[in-house]
């Protein structure tokens, strides 16, 4: 495939604009060809009229073409072989296997998506009969189920440039509920966004879709992404990244002269809990499989444990001991770009510069020159580190509770059960918490449980965060800063929730119903008949 | 019941603040007694620091004794019997049935949501069970269900004293959800509040629940809704009211340094559409309900229906006449209070100004005299009325989509099906939309089915969008402006879900899973299980 380096817009390519910009293999420094243009304003009104224009056919699909094009998605996708994870690795630095695991999971994504539109129980029909003979007033046949909302903008996230990107899980959740969507190109990798956008086109062509569901525009500029948010035919956002541009993007979806509402995954730093217990029985193992956690994949997940917490002691410091011990070994790696290390690196500098911020290991060959010298400031290298900090530093400086994106860690021992409560009730919002703890624990810190269930929109307990699976049950959300509205997922069946809305409709005629709602159920969907559940017809 | 003027501090009264207001009966203009106390910052803060506080207490109480408490808050609101009705009549001009009637609709409530809290099934509750040997690596079990978010919010709403306000829909499904609630008593009617917020005082006595899981505070000014909403503490926030204000606590609550969700239901101008066969075959009957819609409660419904549509002839002027003979004929009847009178004096008269609107009828004696003169301004009367204009008019001039709140709607012919579907495609978001057709109607104009279907959260056909039915199936909201989120309803058995969010546990043991997610589904609700509802056991 012959990249064009043109924005998609529907079954058309568009470069009117004069701004342009490259990959960058993050690796080597080098660009990348071909330049990619940054999308005009009119290109992106282009992008959402057309988006806008074809809901109207879109929403009538059936729920099999629909699928049906989902999985056109996945096969295209797969069918890029290996030309796709070259090009997102010469953009990335992420390892092939990796790349090829993401692309997996991405097609999973979309077939999932597939089966749940097909199967139909998601849209939470919902019917109330007419009682005529109720007394003061009959009461009227009432309705209910969730339609879509009309164009979704999706910004691609730059740390899973396939699993969260164009053909990612908001693209598909948005799709599979029957709108049309316009995606934002991580300007960190342009060649893959395009392949998977060109994908998406051709799935379009060979569905007999309207062109106009899906365009993918470019832009490194922060313009690119507030005018897509500001767009009057916008309604509604899907986001993955940084907490400072999750908001910036949340405020203008606010501010709005019609706000819409915008899902902001902005990250967080997933505390893990080692309990007394665990630690006695097993805090090697749990040192080693957090060291594991905190570099996988250069640190660049949502879900990194950022900060370890538990009870000082001998088995504590054993416990940091094996943790630095295990990252001060892991090799330098590439980070996603030079802008991200130069972030991790700068943040790294801040945090050991806090007084009592103790580096207990650094992955550095010379840890004393790990603050970037010109040469590294090019590069996107960057190495693993554990900081260590005492807990009432830990409560006195509000930056140690921000996170560091990057395979960086902090560890926090606590003199009592008291202050392990008092930091846990004090968390900000979070994707995530672990709990390491055998039964005794659990028994003795049982209020801890509780005060952790308000923090975070998954619990783990005895693993790591990192490897989140994606099913029906999947909550990758939680409160802010994780993420803008605790009440979504982004991941999972569930993240199709946030762009839908329900519909009523009362006393309409059996042949004006979408087919869910009417009596026979033609489509077999478990239904709240009356209150109750049931896939019978009436 | 004596009534205090204080404001209810969990199981505790306060009145620490100076400034004081009085109910005023908006029949007479007469103050009533006593004196109620504007709550101090104090105060709030310590209305949300009592909910916050009781909170960890209340989310581990049984889904029966949450489903007693509500029912004890809907027998209280009955047993005190004519003394509420005669107070909140005093305080709205409500007269005696309608407001009997709104207590059974708030006590049905309650006890709907009782019911769902013991049944269960709405708390969504999915499992995805492990498979340790999956590969390339075995699969996590993951268990997800909705809990609540803590402390929420509550204005209590002018136009419906009881069922929109303390013990309301809001309040009734944040409790259901096991928050805490703080409710912003509205200042039109203190005393009921009083009354309303003393029943649940008592109701939590009664069954043991911790007090600070309610209070609710006098605030006349704007400032207090503004501190309650700007709380660090609070959670959610669900709102009934007008465009301005609802709109202002919506920015606040997305300026917070961690933003919440805010659901504001602001009204809308409901538009009926009558199609030409429905015309033709009942017109005089769509006209006469039209007019009892137009003026049911004084024109104070959410609901109420501004804007009537169709295709211009000899029908539709038929229609017309109909429609303002029973709206002249309509008695004058006081407003809710001398405020909302005056707005809709004040809109009437700025409607009335515009370059071609006709009033094609009024039902103020003198209909010349119409604009406020010193008398009138003092009183809460008010006088129904129908204003006619044309299509082109009502295209070019917004004002007119505006919601006129009180006994008045708008009639605007079109020249053509073409004309009808343009401004049903420019349509502000609505709560309704209601449609008058015969089948051929509906054969003959569905596109605009299709368009209405995205403008409002509930399509009624054949009847009048006031009198909403409440159950599962019912969808109170809609697009902006009607609500700040259009996947949300504030009535209904679904208007829990503004007031919970998922949350996933991970590989987590049994003893310390929720019941609902336990292997043995002790509650036996409905729940997904790899996918597929089931009730049974695992």
């Amino acid at each position: 495939m012959e990249l064009h380096g043109a924005n998609i817009l529907g079954g058309g390519v568009s470069s009117a604009g004069g701004t342009t910009f490259r990959g960058v293999n993050p690796a080597t420094g080098a660009a990348l060809e071909p330049a990619f243009h940054e999308a005009t304003e009119a290109e992106i009104d282009r992008a959402l009229a057309l988006a806008d224009a074809a809901f109207a056919s879109y929403r009538k699909k059936s729920p099999d073409d629909i699928a049906r094009f989902l999985e056109a998605i996945a096969t295209g996708l797969e069918n890029l072989g290996a030309e796709l994870i070259a090009r997102a690795h010469a953009e990335t630095a992420l390892p092939e296997a990796r790349l090829l695991g993401e692309r997996a999971r991405t097609a999973m994504q979309l077939r999932m998506f597939a089966a749940l539109v097909r199967e139909g129980s998601w849209l939470d029909a919902r019917i109330d009969r007419a009682d005529p003979a109720r007394a003061p007033v009959p009461k009227v046949d009432m309705r209910r189920m969730l339609l879509p909302m009309g164009p979704i903008v999706v910004f691609g996230a730059s740390n899973f440039p396939l699993a969260f990107s164009v053909c990612g899980g908001d693209t598909a959740s948005a799709l599979a509920a029957g709108n049309p969507v316009v995606v934002k190109g991580h300007p960190a990798h342009p060649g893959t966004s395009e392949m998977a956008a060109r994908v998406v086109q051709e799935a379009i062509r060979a569905c007999g879709m309207p062109a106009g569901i899906f365009s993918m525009v470019h832009g490194p500029s922060p313009a690119v992404g507030l005018a897509l948010v500001r767009h009057p035919l916008a309604r509604a956002v899907g986001f993955t990244g940084s907490l400072g541009a999750g908001r910036a993007l949340f405020d203008a979806a606010a501010a709005r002269p019609v706000p819409i509402p915008l899902f902001a995954e902005m990250g967080s730093i997933n505390p893990v809990f080692v309990l007394p217990g665990a630690l006695r029985s097993r805090g090697a193992g749990i040192a080693q499989s957090m060291a594991k956690s905190v570099t996988l994949g250069v640190g660049q997940f949502c879900t990194k444990p950022g900060l370890a917490l538990g009870l000082g002691g001998a088995d504590f410091d054993a416990f940091t001991k094996t943790l630095s011990g295990e990252i001060a070994q892991s090799p330098a790696a590439t980070m996603l770009h030079a802008g991200i290390a130069e972030q991790f690196r700068s943040g790294f500098g801040k945090r050991r510069g806090i007084s009592g911020v103790n580096l207990a290991a650094s992955a550095a060959p010379d840890a004393s020159s790990e603050s970037p010298g010109p040469a590294r400031a090019r590069s996107a290298a960057a190495y693993a580190a554990v900081f260590t900090a005492d807990s009432q530093l830990f409560r006195d400086e509000p930056s140690l509770g921000d996170e560091l994106f990057g395979p960086a860690t902090l560890v926090v021992p606590c003199e009592t059960k008291q202050c392990l409560m008092d930091i846990a009730t004090k968390l900000a919002g979070q994707l995530t918490v672990t709990i390491h703890a055998s039964e005794e624990d659990l028994a003795e810190f049982a209020p801890l449980i509780g005060i952790l269930r308000e923090k975070a929109g998954r619990l783990v307990f005895g693993s790591m965060p990192t490897g989140l699976e994606v099913g029906p049950a999947t909550q990758h959300g939680g409160p802010y800063p994780a993420t803008t509205d605790p009440r979504f997922t982004s991941v999972g069946t569930a993240a199709i929730l946030r762009f839908v809305r329900p519909v009523c409709f009362q006393d309409f005629p059996q042949a004006w119903l979408p087919a869910e709602l009417k009596d026979e159920n033609p489509r077999g969907i478990a239904r709240i008949v009356d209150g109750a559940w049931t896939r019978d017809p009436i």
